[in-house]
């Protein structure tokens, strides 16, 4: 019966006369003239093997032993297994891309992304996916407490909802479809569905050209909607119980992740404190921002305007979250609800410097919805099945999303958010 | 402060001088002669409004109403509100494509999936959407509490794993990428990383052309994989305690959906008695059954063989469940493990006439890999990224995978698996 690297010391107290069967990696190994240890890695962390004789092992080659438990304050974990046998399951190639029990720093990111297989067996790479595990099941417990039901929709549509250009095309036996950009059309016609509240976790594309370390084609979307809603700031509300649930749980199940990256989470009163600061205000701040360190005018929520945000949210309000409301219609997509001639019930939260959610509530009413279209060079004919979702009784609605990789990435401080996704795909980048 | 129609009772026990507000859609009008009945429906279920005047509305309308909360056995749900005031929020169209309210056999499958936004407004199709919102919470929290990490993969592939046919191709920048069959590489490569344990709720992608009450082109595929197993025995015991927690969690909250559909789920002792058996001899089984009720020879699992080995499976273990194991080496993909020249560590899982899992133990030696590909005329020079899983150290591993669509179908009998997708993709269908 195998015992885990992380109950070898429970064996080591309880029973050091019954021998423990363990298996996993081999991280490391060092020869202290005359007694050789392994420090053996499996999926719950590390134990020391100690060795009568140099094993012929290469390092990540996975092999079983079996041994005494025993108590060693200097070993990792505080225990290790003084080896009786040893059988190498599975060798590795004594070449390995880079040294993964090294400084990642070293390997470089496009290396570390090369050997996926390899780069997750590092500690610190482990965590990431260890944090986004927990981000996805806090996400879907908050919201099924809130009485959210979770759906599944088409990745393949007839056409995008946030306009026709950034579409990955499909050959669909003998027609052309698109990968899905977002669920956005599903989504609200869930709620209208008389669901009222639906979430999806799913992959959304988008073509874009740019690589950034923002930026990538293909994305987890953290997808919310929920009918009978009056604006916004129900929406930005959900938020704040669902982000402080997440970063709760993270904290909680996470500790040790968090620690390998000397990242924390925010606590329940500073997303609570988070402001809410409409977008001509927004914009201005950090303009007023941007000039006092000498930097140039800003005139919208570009990325720089993003840093300085969440810095001043930071410094005057004690919270590195901020919720920028009354975005510009001009900015906004068809679907948006206006609040006036100029400005839109939407928002965008911004957490350490960086967006992570875009939501807002939706326009509900068919005829406002056909006298929108041509502002937006949108046909009613292209636009069925969004009439649909209009014409036979839809409730106030709205939603948001929120970035998978760009919430990981934020959490534990990764520059990049491609390094929040096990298999990122780029420009370049179609492979493993 | 709105209530739900399932709390209105609670309402009219306790304060029923008390006003309430409920909002939601147009389910039924009944005018009794003088006294006129709305039943609206909500999220939560349907109340009787009884109002003094007909209502100028049109069915599927969303309404806001606000009256006193009373008891009324003859209502359904036993309460209803005497509506002071009421609000159209929304109306809808005064000719639906289809009655929601009424018998969906009428409508027919095309008009059910051409109006999702209807036809999940009725509370039978909207029960098979509930209870396949339990189905992914229930598998993922199974396997959480066994350890295994979720993970999410890229749905788009450089070549396929299950063979290079059967691909959807997809225009990615300058060169063409496919969407993945199943994240088979992928999770073995995290279970290889480290991880162990993992598993992934996603979309998956068969390019296949027929159209049968079993196949949709892009479904929802609940996988599974874990290393430091023995044989595919180990695999069929965590599917029986997943499908045993599934079937007891979609019992405990979706009670009323089955109900609608007059349908029940296996008992934790039914799912232990499923029986395994051989390919061979359950293709002999079969054989002999359809020979003594007069049908044709079968010569391998075809859906008439899934069908009675079922049949048999409940008639001599009380399970509606059955294991076939040891398929031929012919009939499995390279990455399989042989158990013996001819056979596979490897199986099938039929439910109710039906497969609903296939999986197996996999190949983990990176030398019988490259001895087995010229079998399956396969190129080492373009299995690099299969290459590399195998040769830094792979751990014996194996795994499944459980069709979300058809689990949910057989579990309700619905007879074609594209009622229980939101919006089904076949060859035809690829909107809305």
């Amino acid at each position: 019966m195998r015992v885990l690297a992380k109950n070898i010391i429970e064996a080591a107290r309880k029973s050091p006369d019954t021998e423990v069967e363990a298996s996993g990696w081999v991280h490391r190994i060092r020869d202290m003239g005359g007694v050789n240890f392994v420090i053996l890695r499996d999926r719950s962390g590390m134990v020391q093997l100690v060795l009568n004789e140099k094993p012929e092992l290469n390092l990540e080659s996975v092999i079983k032993v079996k041994g005494l438990p025993a108590l060693n304050e200097k070993a990792p974990g505080g225990a290790e297994i003084r080896v009786s046998s040893m059988e190498i399951i599975s060798p590795a190639a004594a070449e390995l891309p880079f040294q993964v029990n090294g400084d990642l720093a070293k390997a470089g990111l496009e290396t570390i992304l090369d050997n996926r297989i390899l780069s997750v067996r590092n500690p610190k790479i482990h965590a990431i996916f260890n944090v986004q595990a927990t981000i996805v099941e806090a996400f879907s417990a908050y919201l099924r407490s809130q009485d959210f039901t979770e759906i599944k929709t088409s990745k393949l549509v007839w056409g995008g909802t946030e306009g026709g250009t950034e579409l990955f095309e499909v050959e669909y036996f003998d027609r052309k479809v698109y990968l899905a950009q977002s669920p956005q059309f599903y989504k609200e016609t869930m709620v209208a569905s008389g669901m009222e509240r639906v979430f999806e976790v799913a992959p959304a594309y988008r073509a874009e050209k740019h690589d950034t370390p923002r930026h990538i084609n293909e994305y987890i979307s953290l997808d919310v909607e929920m009918g009978f809603i009056e604006s916004e700031l129900d929406l930005i509300e959900l938020e704040r119980g669902l982000l402080t649930h997440i970063f709760a749980l993270v904290n909680e199940k996470n500790s040790a992740d968090l620690v390998l990256w000397n990242a924390s989470v925010p606590a329940a009163e500073a997303v609570a404190a988070a402001p809410v600061i409409g977008y001509e205000d927004a914009v201005k701040l950090a303009s007023d921002l941007s000039a006092k360190s000498g930097g140039a005018k800003i005139f919208d929520i570009n990325p720089e305007a993003e840093r300085l945000l969440c810095e001043w949210a930071k410094n005057e309000h004690a919270s590195e979250l901020v919720f920028v409301n009354e975005f510009p219609r001009r900015y906004r997509p068809f679907y948006t609800y206006p609040s006036d001639a100029n400005r839109t019930m939407s928002f965008d939260a911004l957490f350490r410097g960086l967006e992570i959610t875009t939501g807002g509530r939706r326009q509900h009413s068919y005829e406002a919805f056909v006298e929108v279209l041509p502002r937006f060079n949108l046909k009613l004919e292209n636009m069925q099945n969004y009439a649909a979702l209009l014409q036979y009784g839809c409730p106030p609605h709205g939603g948001f999303a929120i970035g998978l990789e760009r919430l990981t990435a934020r959490i534990l401080g990764l520059p990049n958010i491609k390094e929040a996704s096990l298999f990122p795909r780029d420009r370049k980048r179609v492979s493993p």
